[in-house]
């Protein structure tokens, strides 16, 4: 996307609990419409946040009609909006209201100013990729789910490692007793990828991370594959676990039930203030500047 | 523990379910009475493996009355029944019908000759720790369960992770967001907390085990603690998860319980034939000797 | 590669000083021999490996005039050959003496009967990127090599952790603290860098993985980056340390000294038999199908 | 230790090229004076920062007459003067003149303050265990140091692994081909040793950590053991490398030659304010309470 038309049809979306969000929520709207763009407030946060004067839709309308939304709130928000207005090809503006997220990094403070700059055409657009997540009983799917960050399959209460036959692109890969299996894309790949201990994808990489959680084979490595892999995951056992996705939806999984996972072909395009940098997040997220260690030279 | 007595009491337990397992129990005890010991058999096993001519009684009876017990199974056999003896002091005797465990440590089919020459005399014992852990609700307790390998917390079905404050001895030392909490004696070091990333502790080393599960602060660390600590974990949050003791017995746990961790008066004595290895199971167990790199060298 | 043509030219390399590898050699040349092709020995195999009746000659002839290269011996001497043959886009096949390796998937046992089968057409084709390496020194470059494994940067004998100051693709990425650090190719990925804990990369994966060595900041972690990156590294205050390159070359490296390392114009292919499997040579290699742990269900 | 004497002859060490550092010392060296104190100073800091009015001394003479060493500078300066006084049994304060360390604790800032009260009584005393190694050719001893973090074996410039065949209490433990090999106090477990994934080992566990450093058979982990345990570590090879002792003395070692680690018999005595919290540096130096991952939930 090389340029935001000036009288674009603009989405404002906020997180809906969220505190002292009016106010910043009204300024951005006035500011939206004083630059001669039509906006458009999501139903659920309409109904949270009264905004006079705008018109409220659902989600769907937004997709089919808006040209650009604004997400206020942190990543999670996001996450789900994404998912939400895939389809559609809705570029996004992230808005963080607290700490400064992955996806969501203008602070409140400045949105205004950084708003303005970024429709006079000074943003970057960055690709985002997304899963596609089928779960497959017999010959029925039952379940169907777009992920942004990932796709987890998870033993439940029970005690005990989960077995599941994994495939990719119909060749087997392995046989894995684990407490569950992460696929993640690289945006995911700083997100519950890492406290499994996976590496971090670069957002322009084209790949797909599988992470296992706590696998009893030690040598069961984080792999990272490549973005048109198709993978299967088979569980085996008599057990019902939980496949999660983004960890915002679940669905109950059973033995014999694959989940078939793939990119999709819809991306979220998200929209950065120029100069943008991912490692500057990345530095300022993950205390990559800080030395805790005992240091035998100091 | 330098002697068997020659009239000891022994006390023979088998793997219930396990196949083919009948002929050796009956050699096993044939041998035993044999050299003049009185042999008892626990009802679980006399129920599915008839051994006629020999006392079955309760484990209970077993710990009142035997100065030996020879468990027959895998490592999970022998977790089980050293719990239920613990509070007696019964040495035990590991024997493996499949690929040696790691507490299991004679094969069945020298099973025998073995166990003669560790009755004549030739034995190593090896002492080891097992925790106490008592789940607290309010001013009640609730739960408590002795544990040879582990006492673990784990989120259950639902996604996201859960929130612990734990205390060591008094002393405020962590609030975790992760999956779970793994709390583990040097036994349960090469189990479950092993694939969740925490290091070997020798059964000697006097210490504890701490392994947080796949946890949100990346600095977050496995930490080994003196045996003589008591650890307290106090569940945050609304949610009930899971606490689990050796994986075997498990209970439901609410926000604001707290579970309290500490090592048992009571210890197992293992006997091992003379020259057990610890490393040498180790090597074996883990594959220490194959070097399964790509290596530029060769 | 869909065709090696019928009357090609194939060289022959072996492993300089292995054992008992004239009589395969000899073999194997016959064997193409009949089949119509020309068979030529390189020099270095030549000296240690008399086969008459075949001419013998440098790499840069094979390069010039081969089709096809065969080569026997371990990774070790694939990797040598294949960056010396890079530029030359000559398709390699490996034979291994010993145990299979990642790149050296045929046993010598079968190597004719394999050789054969691929000659008429039945074999699978995989491009392998490698890295091209340059170390400047103020404006001048004083060393540049090809890698199909990995470049590393390591500290040398004298203690204490290296700095240096990482930038991809002109935007700064990081300053590490660390013991070293590793540029992988997905080839590389299964060496020396899944041993300093990081992920697998498929080779069909186009990305190039750094991994850190023992880094000071303790959420340093591996990150993927996209094929077509230009990494430099600089290295900070005044030591000398060794880059090394397929750790078989290495050159010195001094403060202020950056290296810059990107996907090279050329590009590895090797022909596997038909039905190869990268996650089957993953899963032998690696013992994924192996459950080291103490087991508490069993 | 329970009381300071009110007489005590008090050392003051300090970082010899620190910066602002003569103005704190003489604060300092008059606090102690005024308390009726004898004041020595040792050479090194003398010379760099005169301090008239003060006895200069060699450290062993601080060794010999003082009863307590109070040490201005970072963790490295401490660990450096720990070594050289663990004969003596002088037990030590650190002051830290920038960010707190491990083991210099108190606030250059708040110095006179603290060191008055716990000169009255007010501290706590924690034992901190050294130790020491000999390396070995054939019969002789040809090095000898105390180590109060870590004892490190490591390749130098040259690529390629190192062998080490390692002993245990004269039991054969594994055969290691790795980058090096870290064997660490409770004290360097918070040191270099976490940084190449070991596990933190609480100061008061009577425990000796080894942690390999990128091994190659990816199922070394690191391993914690009983404190009186003799580890001896035998370079295989021809290849010379290097062995370090708190990273700051290091001597060769060649193929053949056995380092030999145990525990010394001389522990180093750290006192400490009132109400130290072990838990709560590490807290704040490994930023336990961030949580920097793509949060779904936030």
């Amino acid at each position: 996307m090389s340029k935001i038309p000036p009288n674009a049809t603009i989405a404002l979306i906020g997180k809906y609990h969220a505190q002292g969000i009016i106010e910043p929520l009204r300024e951005i709207a006035a500011a939206l419409s004083t630059r001669g763009h039509t906006v458009l407030i999501d139903n659920g946060t309409a109904q949270h946040t009264p905004l006079p004067g705008y018109a409220a839709c659902a989600i769907e309308e937004i997709g089919a009609r808006a040209q650009l939304a604004v997400v206020v709130g942190g990543d999670g928000t996001m996450l789900g909006i994404a998912r939400q207005l895939a389809a559609y090809g809705v570029p996004l503006i992230g808005i963080n209201q607290g700490r400064l997220g992955f996806m969501t990094d203008i602070p409140l403070s400045k949105a205004v100013e950084v708003l303005n700059d970024m429709l006079d055409g000074h943003f970057e657009s960055v690709q985002r990729t997304l899963l596609e997540a089928k779960v497959q009983r017999g010959d029925e799917i039952i379940f169907e789910a777009l992920a942004l960050n990932d796709v987890v399959v998870n033993r439940g209460a029970s005690g005990g490692m989960i077995e599941m036959s994994i495939t990719v692109n119909h060749q087997h890969m392995a046989t894995q007793r684990a407490d569950g299996l992460i696929v993640a894309t690289p945006t995911g790949s700083t997100a519950y990828a890492l406290s499994a201990g996976g590496p971090i994808l670069h957002p322009q990489l084209a790949g797909i991370l599988m992470v296992p959680i706590a696998p009893h084979a030690l040598t069961n490595r984080p792999i990272a594959l490549p973005d048109y892999s198709t993978i299967e995951i088979e569980l085996r056992g008599e057990r019902t676990v939980s496949a999660h996705f983004d960890m915002q939806t679940l669905t109950e999984v059973q033995g014999g039930d694959r989940i078939r996972i793939q990119r999709s072909q819809h991306r979220t395009q998200l929209l950065h203030p120029v100069g943008y940098n991912y490692f500057a997040m990345l530095r300022e997220k993950l205390h990559w500047n800080t030395s805790p260690l005992l240091d035998a030279e100091k």
